[in-house]
């Protein structure tokens, strides 16, 4: 069961005007919204800080023209086929595509992955962004 | 048609052996490699502080049975289908999902609908990944 | 005058929980100063974003037996004095210092200034932390 | 002593041309020097995520009307004497100041300290820079 409690925050006012312009122009439609994902996002850095189960994306564009690389991307995503959950390959243009790879596990194994995903020869740019299974995180 | 070229860095011997160290740790095969991807790296980076075309993945976490977000989250990706070139859907567990969203456009259109997205009630964790199309990136 | 007001934040037990375990962690003596720190941190971001008047420092590590480098970063200081507002020197070791540079100005001259500094020969390491004067941060 | 090699980079005409454009810009004079700071930045990454031994920079931004604050911020740092190097304050307004913390230690001490900073009450910004001693760079 999910409880829901409110707390309340005491804040100078024109600290709050300022913060409340600013989601909005963001698009929240209510501040406790913006609150929770401040609080989210914070206690998701923390997840990979310590090393907790979390979840990656690693971004990688390169041209699909290079010799061999999409064979390497590939062998080495069922190299790690067990933290490997999925993957998205969108063509940009003519000679570049952009791949998403969703990686499950420990944070040290995600960015092991990563690193694997990124260094391949002919990979232009790589990028993991460190997001959470969302476990817990309500 | 691409030209290869080469060019020399001079650098102390100590510097290098730790450089190598790492490189070698982070799966790259050749220290060409990793020096061309910290300058493609550098260019990225320099594109979107520049507000060129360019390319982001948002993530964005958040559980399917809160009523109404999946609906919202799709209505958001229609208003900007020009700019949203694909989207994954990854299923976390029973509750959770992580969805990435592929996008193009100027830097400051991709932060846009990133912050968009992200703000949508009901999503635990979003992150943008800026990232490139890759043009120009040899 | 400056105004106290207090406004409330829905939020599910579970999460806050989490976060009131994570502040504790990192030293916090109360709830809403964390919060208000989220919302400083989001606002000074938003700062840097929009180009307004704010304040960097600047970290850069050197050996200051390299000929003529303490010269350069001196000579720099003065060419942009009006910025620079403060400076401090740390003896590391026997060859390395760091130097810490405030600069206060528009956030684009703020890396101007940065990236001449970080960019001189011989400095070993050099980073700019995007901060704030403070001001309407009440 | 200090031995200074050479190596090659085989590199696309196209891509070394944007980036000689953007080193420029940034205002290095050579290119091995751009490249060798690119290079070291890696290299203090990776300092900091095998928590080795380092330096960092604290930038605490305050109001020093608000009672016992620079007491609170005072006492911190005599408890941590052992690793904080020095400190600097600059006045920025009547109201504002921006004070630096230089520390060394291993990376979580460091980061342990700069939490403690950072969430001391009446504290508006505080930001940790990642630098390091030097050390090895050369």
């Amino acid at each position: 069961l999910r409880k829901l409690v409110r707390f309340g925050v005491s804040i100078n006012s024109e600290l709050l005007g300022k913060f409340d312009e600013l989601i909005e122009s963001k698009g929240y439609a209510k501040r406790s919204e913006a609150i929770r994902d401040l609080i989210r996002d914070y206690l998701v850095e923390h997840e990979w800080e310590k090393d907790a189960e979390t979840m990656g994306a690693v971004t990688v564009v390169y041209d699909h023209h290079v010799r061999e690389l999409t064979e390497s991307l590939t062998a080495l995503q069922h190299e790690f086929h067990s933290s490997i959950i999925s993957s998205m390959h969108v063509h940009v243009d003519e000679h570049n595509c952009l791949e998403v790879v969703v990686i499950r596990g420990k944070g040290s194994k995600v960015k092991e992955i990563a690193d694997r995903l990124i260094s391949t020869k002919g990979v232009k740019h790589g990028k993991l962004t460190m997001t959470t299974t969302g476990k817990g995180l309500v």
